[in-house]
């Protein structure tokens, strides 16, 4: 098969790859009908994060069941599935308390921007549509993959509720989507922090109700005087860096709580200030598969379309292409057909 | 009147200071029947914070109401009241939210290891008793003033319910008051991190079904073997140093919370755990007046004794043996009698 392999920052190649097999019983193989390229993995594309050696890449996809290992109940070839972007057994003793992105057997994958993927602890990763989809649920059940579930992370982290006032830090794919979770989840007033009118235009689609374009002080100004003075109850951190963490910190009122998703680079955010403003933080890596049944569903009765974040697509085989792209901001987000 | 002025690290006295009056028509003036020492007064007394000039000291206590300004209609002349150590209007937008600790309008005290004590915003800060309380009860009803409240924000913060698993770091009155604060929410699990065979006691009797006596990383491994190897749903940080704060965030299980009440010295912590582990931080400063109703019940009704942090009782005129015991550690927590 041919896949995606990172060589060194700004090089990705897609080339021949051996055929990923079943190596243990819990394992399957899947035929990727649609993958993408995640924010994070532009880290070593930019030479943000080292690239040792050459390295298949990719951790978010859809497919059809092409083979399973003989342990393996919940899904069987043929079906269309998806999973989150790291494996989890759904059973052990951290997935028992829903904290299933920490699960003690969780794996990564070898590269999912392939023809061919292995996946590990199938059974508590998988979950298979209820018939093969139509091609235009395709993308809405790949972002399931990671950034809507991201998103919805961020907003359950950020504890939003009916009613609640929200403030979204970060336009990108996973900000839109907390935009749309957040919106899922009942909040009455969305403010997304956005200065580009093609993501501001998506946010409002998804239930932004302000937007706001100023960043740092005047950001924080114009959601004070959206928020009563106060802040917002909840705080969507979608981007990772000193400067959108304490923004998002900023932006909670007293006694608000700030869930951060963004994977972070170089956490420098104010303790003190979070401290004496009780304003609470959470989050991490996703629980992917605790939220899939809930999510496929809404995706599957078209009461969402987080698809669309996806504003590329292209063929995998020019998955370089993909990366400069995103690298570049010409797109959101890339998705890539075999 | 005479009261507690603290002149310089070290340096406490009792002496002769004007007699607080009504400035504000929200203010009420009570008659201090009793006080006592924070642990957070102990930081300019053992010159961690600064003393610019001589300052009265002391934010906790009860009294019987002497004067009220003309506005205020829910505390009346005679009653016994407690407040807590910040005052709030109970009114403003960050009330209205619950944190009421984050008062617009709040205010601290001139001092309340005094004879006579100014309290700001008196219909949003004091809650009367039903009636003169039984002098077994004064040591309880004084401990909502400040550490029971804050043991209990702590557990509150820290999403402790009923079943969960719980790690207390902390053997101080706010410490124990984290015990006590769990055991009444329904935890199944209370592990007390305690190296003193006499607050050991205390938190036995608070509820702790487990002590733990090592600190760092005997300290976790020990939590890990008394938690399936994964660490706690709820752990309550009730110190605030960096050793105790990471303790805290280490000890929690993937997915769990920490809530952090002990006033951060110098807050530097692991954050990347924090994010990869999915680990919740928040808490801050206690909002007391929303927790009086309900603790003051459960104080009177004798359902729980609080006031047991006390150990060592001194008339008001030795407070600087109060400070000398508390800083030798030779007292867990002092209450003072004028």
């Amino acid at each position: 098969m041919r896949g995606a392999v990172i060589h060194a920052p700004g090089d990705v190649r897609y080339e021949e790859r051996a055929d990923p097999t079943i190596v243990e019983p819990t394992d399957a193989v899947i035929r990727t009908v649609a993958a993408c390229v995640c924010g994070s993995d532009l880290w070593r594309y930019r030479g943000i994060s080292s690239v040792p050696k050459p390295t298949p890449i990719g951790h978010e996809y859809v497919g059809v069941v092409e083979e399973v290992g003989s342990s393996v109940t919940s899904v069987r070839p043929g079906q269309f599935v998806v999973g989150g972007f790291l494996t989890s057994d759904n059973t052990c003793a951290v997935c028992r308390k829903g904290a299933l992105a920490n699960c003690l057997h969780r794996t990564g994958y070898d590269g999912c921007q392939a023809e061919l993927i292995r996946v590990q602890n199938a059974d508590g990763t998988l979950i298979a549509t209820p018939e093969t989809p139509a091609d235009d649920l395709v993308p809405g059940i790949l972002s399931l993959s990671d950034v809507m579930c991201t998103g919805w992370h961020a907003a359950v982290s950020a504890d939003v509720r009916p009613g609640s006032t929200v403030v979204v830090v970060g336009d990108g794919a996973v900000g839109l989507s907390g935009v749309l979770a957040a919106s899922q989840l009942g909040a009455e007033r969305i403010i997304a922090m956005s200065r580009h009118a093609s993501r501001q235009a998506i946010a409002t689609d998804f239930g932004a109700t302000h937007i706001v374009a100023e960043r740092g002080d005047e950001g924080i100004a114009h959601v004070l005087d959206l928020t009563d003075g106060i802040g917002a109850d909840s705080v969507l951190e979608c981007v990772g860096t000193t400067e959108s963490v304490t923004q998002a910190l900023r932006a909670a009122r007293p006694g608000g709580q700030v869930g951060w998703v963004g994977v972070p680079h170089d956490p420098e955010f104010p303790q003190q200030h979070m401290f004496w403003a009780n304003v609470g933080l959470r989050g991490g890596p996703a629980p992917v598969r605790a939220y899939l049944p809930d999510l496929l569903e809404r995706v599957w009765s078209r009461t969402i379309d987080p698809g669309r974040v996806f504003d590329l697509t292209l063929p995998l085989a020019e998955v370089a292409d993909a990366y400069a792209a995103m690298d570049e901001r010409r797109a959101i987000k890339v998705l890539l057909q075999p």
